[in-house]
């Protein structure tokens, strides 16, 4: 009966051709039935983005042993096309990375890799989004990989609460020095931006963005802690961006 | 004392020629000393893109009579060059829109608008997004002028709770009909997405975004609820996306 394994999504916003999409396939391969929708060029940094302005393309990939496509859109257009134009109906779970490099604190709002899952949440899929604590194009996934393959057995099995996701960020550690997994909250650390200003070949001014990653967040209870300490961390992630602690204290405004 | 006057930045996401934002400036200039940067071109859909692959640059722009710059980079690159290379200090508010076409529900996560008030806040700056429900790009902007001229002297005057903005949606009535300003949730609606599968002049296939929105929130304290009801709605958003509430049933997951 091998038409109820589940129906597996898989994105990333690094790119179809990155390292850390192929060790998610090969992680999660076992677990389903899967389909990879995932763009054709880094798309970092493009948060929520969707293409409204452009039109969108398809193209098949034969880079993975499953139906695959790369597409020029960005993360969650990648999510949208898979869900709406692809499968046509929602898959049982979506998972988005591996990402090169943490996705914690606030750079869930930056992010790709979680706008994807947060997405995929959006449309009432279970998603999950993974990323491994390590820039290099060429980092080892075998303990992420191993990480993962634990976390989405865990979701298939059980019902994810609605409206979130899961904000999976793994320690790039030897696997000696892995403690284990931590749910907590998203610290609450920021960038201190800078701008590099520069000329170009025609002595025009251009700007790179550049920055300190600032983390003030002294509790026990952050991604950034937990990671810290050698452990992976799992922020369930909601978007519900509504402050209701705030409430009481606005309504008293003279509004 | 003029140097005493609060200093107010502006941008939005229709870009730096649209009426919202001329109607924005028209609406704040008696408030402070304004600096404004927006997009060069629209960049609605953005969400919290920021570029990072490529150069941004800025051009003065004489389209108002304050220091402005159009960009080519998204709403919140504008937020980030504004604190960090043009002003060199945190302004005391940020002002995003008038946005053609209200960014209520999930909507505020696409949204160009609301993610530069979303990245103000994350720079601990009162930050305020405002959208007018009329996608129309001669829209009459008049009630909307009002809205924000009453929210942001009341913003000057209070202190904004920490770690969030406000997403205002004014509705497109006539000033008669307009019965006043409501705190409220975000509501839980989502888009029915479907794409125009299409051909181009070479017979390949593109796709374009379309879609319902859909409200099945039948709340009566949500943004979609008062904005029917002829209120402008105002929702306080925080960029805390941990979902708190479902923490202690994670906890009890095998891992």
């Amino acid at each position: 009966m091998t038409d109820l394994k589940p129906l597996i999504f898989i994105t990333n916003d690094d790119g179809i051709s990155a390292k850390g999409i192929r060790s998610l396939y090969e992680a999660v391969a076992p677990f389903g039935d899967i389909v990879l929708i995932a763009p054709d060029s880094a798309q970092s940094g493009m948060g929520h983005a969707i293409t409204i302005n452009h039109p969108l393309r398809l193209e098949p990939s034969d880079l993975f042993d499953c139906e695959a496509f790369s597409c020029t859109g960005t993360p969650v257009d990648c999510v949208k096309l898979g869900v709406y134009e692809v499968m046509h109906r929602k898959p049982d779970l979506i998972v988005s990375g591996i990402n090169h490099g943490a996705n914690v604190a606030t750079n869930v709002l930056y992010s790709g890799t979680m706008s994807a899952a947060v997405e995929g949440a959006m449309e009432g899929v279970p998603s999950i989004g993974f990323s491994l604590c390590s820039f290099e194009s060429d980092a080892n996934f075998d303990l992420a990989k191993e990480v993962v393959a634990k976390v989405v057995k865990e979701v298939l099995e059980r019902k994810m609460p609605l409206g979130i996701c899961l904000n999976v960020n793994i320690p790039y550690v030897q696997k000696a020095d892995f403690k284990g997994i931590k749910f907590c909250k998203q610290a609450n650390a920021y960038w201190d931006d800078r701008f590099d200003e520069r000329k170009d070949q025609f002595n025009r001014t251009y700007y790179w963005l550049t920055g300190d990653f600032i983390n003030n967040d002294q509790s026990d209870e952050t991604d950034v802690y937990w990671i810290d300490q050698g452990y992976a961390s799992i922020v369930p992630t909601q978007y519900d961006l509504t402050a209701y602690s705030s409430m009481k204290e606005l309504e008293n405004w003279n509004l």
